[in-house]
């Protein structure tokens, strides 16, 4: 329980980070879609550690194998099963682990839940589960591309670390921009001192904390459901359910709360035969349902919780004690967290572009054009 | 789809703001609980419009029928059917909307949906929805109290209207604090200018947001699954499904991003014989589950959309036009959204108690003490 | 838990036979289709009490309100909510169960599964219930008729009572042949054998089983998923789930078992430029999937329990005793039976369609015509 | 969609017959469970091709490796991941079944829902899928064993092979006698009849269906709920969710409908401090829920699809044609589908026990003793 997501677009996850493995069992994919290995790979290799120097030094190849739901280069319709297997084992590292809780980690909470963790490495909690997402959404992308919204794109990038905050204008924000640096922000002139920033926190055996914003472009009209399923709720709970994440907020967020209504409500016109606001403090979500406006939205990242100075916490017998992080890892999940929440985007969009298609037998909505 | 909230006390509600009534269905319900039609008026009469001078005016009773699922004042383990008809109807009111979408309403995005909606009011985007949701979580609320954890407050209250914040003491809350005065505020210094402000903007035919606070104290270990059904991300989807919210935070949230590691982490320290944290900017929650710390989060609400100037919009059969607001309505939703934030908290911990005790026998954790 | 069901047709019923009412919650109904009460009472009136001189004298008018989910005569797309109230109330005919198990009735399992129990009748395993399925699926019926299968027929019979089974041909029956006679089956030499036995059985304070058969026809090809949601699993769920059941078989059923497949094995041929089956002991259905054949079943269905004659039981504190029943009973449930399995059919069909629409974008498999 | 099984206990089986591997992944097991590979091989060793003289000849190792969910021989509390590679490849030997459908199997219907088909083997409907359900179902076992019923007994057996019927007491069957021959029937005279019965047929290239019958033992009180998830009707999915099942019975089943109320009613008595009841036409459940007297059931199972002889079909392109069965395969599936058939009703057992002790703190009812 807990790890499956989805109505339609069903994934369910599993693996710890030490073990036989990682992975993903897709089930709901359409068929007739081309799919490869090569295809998962991709984000994959944007999601693995030791991808550039500003990641944990952990070299982890992260190689994905379809098991199952393929023939001859097609989706059958039929569960796609796509296992990673762990490599990068060093258990000496993590000995300490077995006997004290890491702070801010999820060790005693395991602990205290199952009666039982798995110490070496994270287990259950690590990043590292993150893979069947990301190779999950590899599919669901290619889903969303083939079946119901070929230009949607999907523009996560890294908003702030630390206190610097990129200034990234969101029309004219390009994948290709965001990637051309290993941050992934969508600010030229924040590249640099982010950069700086995690490595100097780093070099004090310290971590730092940041913010990836999100928007999304050529939404089709009329996805979420009313009341619980709103759109933004499951974009809520796909973020939140992402390791070392604080907060979310959709639209005008958080800021938009100081607002009068006058200020804050977006007007509608009409432009180019279609129903178009003039703003966009709603986000792209009304009443739960997309309205065809970019959807924006910003998760928010906690710093990384271990550090490498000696922390106070207690012992699995239960007494004060001392932990001193070990082992190599990220100082700023950021860069990292950009193919996640991208992914955990998507598949949210093509459950919901289902979900409508099962309703009115298309996924658009009656938009206006 | 989209209607039915939890895994195993499930909620289903159903309605629209004008038509037979709305209601809801509430499966799961332990047997042998003692409940009245009593037990819930009291949390739909701290939901309902017309409550104090600056709700709105509307003036709905929102009487509860219990149709089933008890016998002889107990509960019978089967589904729980609460009716609440509607009274209140004004059509002519409406008259106007038949024709144009309200601005940052659900108007548009249900019309393009489902090529129809209910245009005498909002139908089932209406907080008139949330009815059901208060009178199904005043049961979840005897439940957590009879079977799992009598001590748990759930104590949400207005932190911030417009830009009045409210200077909280989570230590000294009381439930009491909060209901006696009617903005359900925590700040005795806050509740004057907060009146203030509300009734400023209403003067205006305006409206404003604000962020409603919540502590959650007395919480067992261990509740929250790992990965999708993070015991945040499922209060980050149940806040984010509300009408009007835009916004969710956990612990530091989006402040803590600009923290470091050193800064961020909570030291573990036994304490009476238990385990515990020496400060809480995980906000209760680490990894998914709960620590036994206060759960502690924020949830932002925008300004009412309904305001009593012109505002640009575009008509039914698309042109552009004006709406100026009428009727009555909230200019802040924030006095009322304390008790739809409690009641969305409680069938959170209420779901999650349940599937800890099916998972080990107990809904307690191995908690040290 | 456990009453609700379907994946995107999703139904929710509630109520015990004693107290406020019965009723079901439809989640997942496509907008746009005309449906009023009218629409509805057609189905319950065919499963209602005192319908005929071989039912149950009890009168229950089983008028049914639609509380939501409708608007000038359409679905809106939103939960239809329908109530039924309950009024035929003589709790004295019931006082000898609350301190009696009547023999092969729920009382006893429900005492022990959840300490409490409605004994003023059935509670929540009256047939009663079954009120909320068939308004659902009179629903259903119009969801499959508009958006998928307008010839689409579900023709269930009344195959046999007791020892006497009828003659049908699968291929030339019709509604208007079961509907024209009271005890609704397809064979014209068997209904007066069938309503003398009723009467018989009755007049002796007994009760008589027997066996629904239903035919289905103009099915599309392509209904049904590989491995648990096969089409004929979801369908013996769904009458094993019908009060008095006891045994479900598809197409050839148990008495293929003794056939060789040589002799059990269906052809195909094609037909009208078709792909045909020249025998169909499949039923229909092939590896879980239909096949554009007849889908056809037969559902068991026990003597009533509830018979006038004094039985050993058991009381409810534990000491032998005896019981005679009382009240006003169906010696046979069959004839009532029908709309109910057609009611289950219905609404698993319809679901099936839905998640065929989800996945391809159109119910209809690729079938060659 | 469709390949999950269980609500909390929560199975997901994926794999063709050709291609990578089966597998399956497990969600819900509760933590500290002893459990190695070995606990799995036992069961998927019962169930594999090429175990005795009468079934396939096909030999296939089916080892099964835990590539998650456990930690030191303990389970996690995590999704546990079984994966079995698949090994006997002869695609050779299906290149014919690329070109057309055969009869009675699952070719067509797969082709006409997906628009394309693994025709390597059945895909996805092979009976190879089952493993996973299998390895799941060892785990339940042990779940059931050490959290709920150590004494619950689940016996399956070959009760008829095509019109040879065992003579079954279900008072004194062991699993010892079941195992002890390869025809796992309980009946020591029939052993032999049905031996060269299978062999005759399967001399013939022809094949053969047969009956399962299963007795639970030792079953608590109280499992399964009201309405919708009765535990007779997750049964009758469960089992009808097993390739080349036609039927499903509980209890007097469909020679239940042939007698009078006086005759079929069980009587309850005390008995030892319990309520008992006399005789068992009920088959161990009353109004869906488990009343502490043997489960018992009967599925039927039509003969295998495959034979050597040539059958009308069409071709892929939709012309007729003629199909010889080729390759191995077994002419009886009754003995391997034993342990399938106690798979199923280990995982639904399992599945209502932790529901159960959700709703109540224990999954036993208020049995009297």
């Amino acid at each position: 329980m807990g790890s499956t997501f989805g109505q339609l677009f069903q994934i369910s996850t599993w693996g710890e980070s030490h073990g036989g493995g990682v992975g993903v069992v897709v089930d709901g994919c359409p068929p007739l879609l081309p799919l490869t290995e090569a295809d998962i790979q991709v984000d994959l290799d944007r999601r693995r550690p030791g991808q550039s120097e500003i990641t944990t030094p952990r070299n982890e190849e992260d190689k994905a194998e379809i098991l199952s739901g393929t023939f001859e280069g097609l989706t059958l319709g039929s569960p796609i099963a796509i296992l990673v297997r762990n490599k990068d084992h060093r258990p000496e590292a993590y000995s300490e682990m077995s006997e004290k809780f890491r702070p801010s980690h999820a060790d005693y909470t395991y602990q205290a839940k199952y009666g039982i963790r798995n110490w070496q490495g994270g287990g259950r909690s690590s990043a590292r589960e993150t893979i069947g997402r990301v190779a999950a959404a590899a599919i669901a992308k290619k889903v969303i591309s083939a079946h119901f919204a070929p230009d949607l794109e999907i523009l996560p990038f890294v908003e702030s670390i630390g206190s610097i905050r990129a200034n990234v204008d969101h029309a004219t924000l390009t994948r290709e921009m965001i990637e051309s640096n290993i941050v992934r922000t969508g600010d030229p002139d924040s590249i640099e001192p982010m950069i700086d920033l995690i490595k100097q926190v780093r070099g004090e055996g310290n971590s730092i904390g940041g913010v990836v914003g999100c928007v999304i472009r050529n939404v089709p009209v009329g996805l979420g459901m009313p009341v619980f399923d709103r759109l933004e709720a499951d974009l809520a709970k796909a973020m939140l359910s992402l390791p070392a994440t604080k907060g979310f907020e959709v639209g005008s967020g958080f800021s938009g709360t100081a607002m009068t209504g006058r200020e804050h409500n977006d007007a509608f016109r009409m432009q180019d035969g279609r129903v178009r606001t003039t703003s966009n403090r709603s986000g792209g979500v009304q009443g739960g349902i997309s309205n065809g406006e970019d959807i924006v939205f910003r998760v928010a990242f906690k710093p990384t919780a271990t550090i490498m100075t000696a922390q106070d916490t207690v012992s699995t017998d239960y007494g004060d004690t001392e932990l001193k992080g070990r082992g190599r890892h990220d100082a700023c999940v950021l860069p990292r967290a950009v193919p996640m929440v991208e992914a955990m985007a998507a598949l949210v969009l093509v459950d919901h572009m289902l979900r409508q298609r099962a309703l009115r037998g298309t996924h658009e909505g009656d938009k206006r054009r």
